[in-house]
C-alpha cells in the first residue's frame, strides 16, 4: 500500500466489493505478516519481538493517530482516529504463543523450539491488523478504532494489564469486539451468542499436610491419602450437586502428587489440583467456596492442615446485548449468516475482562469440522479466515462508533 | 586373639562367665569391626567391600573350616565345622546399608555420602563375628555353626539369592536363628514370639490408562481420577471388609502421580503404589489379590486399562515351634529374662525366606526406650548389644546343633 493511497469520504459507506477488493489487494502482506509471527512466536508475557514486527508492519503501511507500546506490559495499541465525536472501539485480538513444539512440516513452522502458535493468535493478530487496512482507506466515520494487540492470553493476565495501564483510561474506550477461530466447525461459519460465550475458570491447588511415617505404621502419621480420595470424589460430583439438572459448572482434576514411589514411607504430604469451569462469575465463586470449604471440612476430619492456592483466574465472557446487536447488524450488512449456539464454548478467554467494564460481543469462526484442535500439535491457524473477520470486525466497529456511548457498571456481571 | 589359642573340649559346656570374659576380652577389635562397617557401608547387592573387610577380619583372628565369598552374589558365609555328626546351624545377619546420609557428628560416620547404617545391620554383623570368637574357642559339639553374612536385606531379595545358589544346598543347613535391633524397648530387653514375628509385605504399582483430554473438555478423554479415589477408599477398607475384628493385614498408599502441573490438561495416565503387609502369606495373597480384583472392576467400570506391578516381595517371618524353644532353652541357659511379645513387629524382614524351609527363629534386642527409630538420620547401633547378641545366638547354636535334623516342607507356611 501507497502511503500517499487516498482516503474516501467516511460518510459513505464503503460496499462490500469495494472491502473485499482492498483486503484482496494487500492479502500476501498481511499473510506474510501471520506467517512472520507464527515463525517467531512469543511466549505470554514475553511479546516485545511480536509487537516490534506489528508495529513494524502498521508503520511501513498505515497512519495509526498513535501506536501505544509496552501495552499492558508487552502488548500494542493502534488508535485510528477519525477526528469525530463518537464512540471509541476496541478490536481486540491475543499475540501470544503457546509452550508446544511445532510441526516441522509447515513452512511457516516456529524457529523456536518449545514455542508455537498452536491456538491461531498469529491469524487473530493478522486478521486485526487486515482491519487497519481498511481503516486507513475508510475511515470510522466518528469516534475511534483501537486495534489492540493483547498480551498474555493463554495465561489469563493479560486483559488485566491492559485495563490496569494507566494510559487506557485516556482511551476513552466504550465497546471491545473480538472473534476466535474454533476447529470443528464448518470453515468460515460464524458462530454467535447472547450472554454467556466463554465459562469463568480458575485452577485451585490444594496442598494437604499431614504427617509422613514408615509404610508399616501408618498410624504413626497423617498420610493424606484417604482425604484426598475424599476430595476428589466430592469435588467432581459438586456441580450436580449444588445445580441438580442445571449443573453449576464442571470440576476437572488436572494432577494428583502424593509421595516419591519409595515403598517404605507413608507420605505426609499430597498436593491436588483442579481446574473449575462455570457458566458465570458468581457460580465459578460458588463452587470454588463449596471446594474449599467441603476440603476444609475433610481436612479436618483427618486431622490435615490445608493450603489453597488460586491458579489462573479468567472471567466469564459474557455478550452483552448491545454488543451483539451490533455484530449481527454488521453480519447483515455483510451478507454473513451467523449461527446461534446454544451452549456455551468449554475453554476460557480472558476477553470477559473487558466486557465486564463495557458492552460488545465475542464471536467464533469455524476453522473447519476437521482441523485439528486448538492447543494440539497438528493445529495451524487457517488463513482463508482472514478476510471474513477483518471485514466483520471493521463493519462492527463502524457501527458502534456511531452509537452514543454505554456506561455499564461492573457489577452487572 | 593368638590363632595359637587353645580350643577346649567341646562336649564341655563353658560357664557364662567364660564366654563374657572371652567376648570383653575381644570386645575392642569386634567394635572395630562395627565402626569399619559403619564407615564404609554398601548399599544392598553392591556389599563386595563389607564383605572383604568381614573375610580380612575373620582370616586374621579365627580359623572357619570354610569360607564362601560372593555367596548370594555379594554375602559371604564362613562355617564352623565341630567334625562330628549333627545339625548345621545357620547364625544370620544382614550387611546391607541404606540410600540415607549418616549424622556427621558419629566418630564412626560413613564416608560414602547417601550410604548409611541406619537399620543397624553393622552392629547385627559385629554380632554374628563376636560368634566367631565364642566358636573358636568353644566349637560346638556337634555339627556345624554357618555364620551367614547375608546380602541384600532391604530390598528383600537377598536371602532368595542366598537360597538359590547352588552351594546352598551342600551346607546341609537344618537350623536358622537371626536377631533385629529394636528401638522403642528397653535396651537389651530381649523380645521373642511364637509364630508370626515379621509381616508378609509386598509393594503395588497400579497404572491407570485411561486418555488425556483438554481440561475444559473432560467428558472427550477418560480421566482417571475418580477410579483413582475409588481404589484408594476400597483398597484402604479392605482389611477391615475381608477380616472383620481379625483385620486381614494392612494397606498403605505410599504414592498417588497424576498429571504435570498443567491446569489446561485432564491427565490420561495415573500410577498409584501401595505397600500391602499381613500377617503370614496366605492373607497377604488374599489381600493382594482383592486388591487387584477390585481395581480392574473399578478400572473397567471407569472404561480404563490396569497395569499391576510387583514390587519387593517380603515372605511373613514365622518362628518355628521348634526354632523358639531352642531360643529359650538358651535365653534360660544365660539367665536372660524374655519378653513374650503379643503381636508382630509392623517391618517386614527377608529372614522368613529361611523359616519356610527351616526351623527355627528370629528375635529381637531393644535398642533402648528413646533410642531414634529405625531408618531415620538420626540412628545408630547401641555397641552394647553385641555380647548379648552373640551370647544367645551362640547358646541358641550350641543346642540346636545337637538336635537332630527336623524337615520342613515348604507348603507348611
Amino acid at each position: 500500500m501507497q502511503s500517499t493511497e487516498e482516503q474516501t469520504d467516511p460518510t459513505i459507506e464503503p460496499t462490500m466489493k469495494e472491502l473485499e477488493d482492498l483486503l484482496a489487494h494487500h492479502s500476501s502482506e498481511v499473510l506474510e505478516l501471520r506467517w512472520d509471527l507464527h515463525r517467531n512466536p512469543c511466549l505470554s508475557s514475553d511479546e516485545q519481538d511480536s509487537a516490534d514486527r506489528i508495529e513494524r508492519w502498521l508503520k511501513e503501511r498505515v497512519h495509526p493517530t498513535e501506536i501505544l507500546r509496552n501495552f499492558g506490559g508487552t502488548g500494542l495499541a493502534a488508535v485510528f482516529d477519525s477526528g469525530k465525536p463518537g464512540s471509541n472501539v476496541i478490536i481486540r485480538t491475543e499475540i501470544d504463543a503457546l509452550p508446544m513444539d511445532d510441526t516441522p512440516e509447515l513452512p511457516h513452522c516456529s524457529t523456536r523450539p518449545g514455542i508455537a502458535h498452536k491456538c491461531g493468535h498469529d491469524g487473530h493478530a493478522a486478521i486485526v491488523t487486515a482491519v487497519s487496512v481498511l481503516l486507513e482507506k475508510y475511515p470510522l466515520p466518528a469516534g475511534k478504532a483501537i486495534l489492540l494487540y493483547q498480551p498474555a492470553e493463554e495465561t489469563g493476565v493479560g486483559a488485566r494489564a491492559i485495563l490496569a495501564d494507566t494510559r487506557f483510561p485516556k482511551l476513552e474506550a466504550s465497546w471491545a469486539f473480538g472473534l476466535h477461530n474454533v476447529p470443528g466447525h464448518p470453515l468460515g461459519q460464524i458462530l454467535i451468542k447472547d450472554g454467556p460465550f466463554c465459562p469463568a475458570s480458575e485452577g485451585m491447588s490444594i496442598k494437604i499436610i499431614g504427617a509422613p511415617s514408615h509404610a508399616s505404621e501408618p498410624q504413626k502419621g497423617k498420610n493424606p491419602a484417604r482425604a484426598l480420595s475424599q476430595m476428589i470424589s466430592s469435588f467432581c460430583g459438586l456441580p450436580s450437586e449444588l445445580g441438580g439438572l442445571n449443573s453449576v459448572g464442571l470440576v476437572t482434576p488436572t494432577s494428583i502428587h502424593m509421595g516419591h514411589n519409595d515403598f517404605g514411607i507413608s507420605p505426609g504430604e499430597a498436593e491436588l489440583c483442579f481446574t473449575v469451569r462455570a457458566e458465570n462469575n458468581r457460580q465459578l465463586a460458588i463452587l470454588v467456596n463449596a471446594m474449599r470449604e467441603r476440603a476444609s471440612l475433610i481436612g479436618s476430619a483427618h486431622g490435615l492442615q490445608m493450603e489453597f492456592v488460586r491458579h489462573d483466574p479468567f472471567p466469564a465472557t459474557v455478550n452483552t446485548p448491545e454488543g451483539v446487536q451490533i455484530l449481527k447488524q454488521a453480519f447483515d450488512r455483510l451478507g454473513y449468516e451467523p449461527e446461534e449456539i446454544p451452549v456455551i464454548f468449554p475453554w476460557s478467554e480472558d476477553f470477559g475482562e473487558f466486557l465486564m467494564r463495557m458492552p460488545g460481543a465475542f464471536f467464533a469462526l469455524g476453522s473447519g469440522v476437521d482441523h485439528p484442535p486448538l492447543h494440539s500439535s497438528e493445529y495451524d491457524f487457517p488463513d482463508q479466515l482472514i478476510p471474513k473477520g477483518a471485514l466483520s470486525l471493521y463493519t462492527a466497529a463502524r457501527i458502534a462508533a456511531g452509537t452514543e456511548r454505554v456506561h455499564l457498571s461492573q457489577e452487572e456481571y
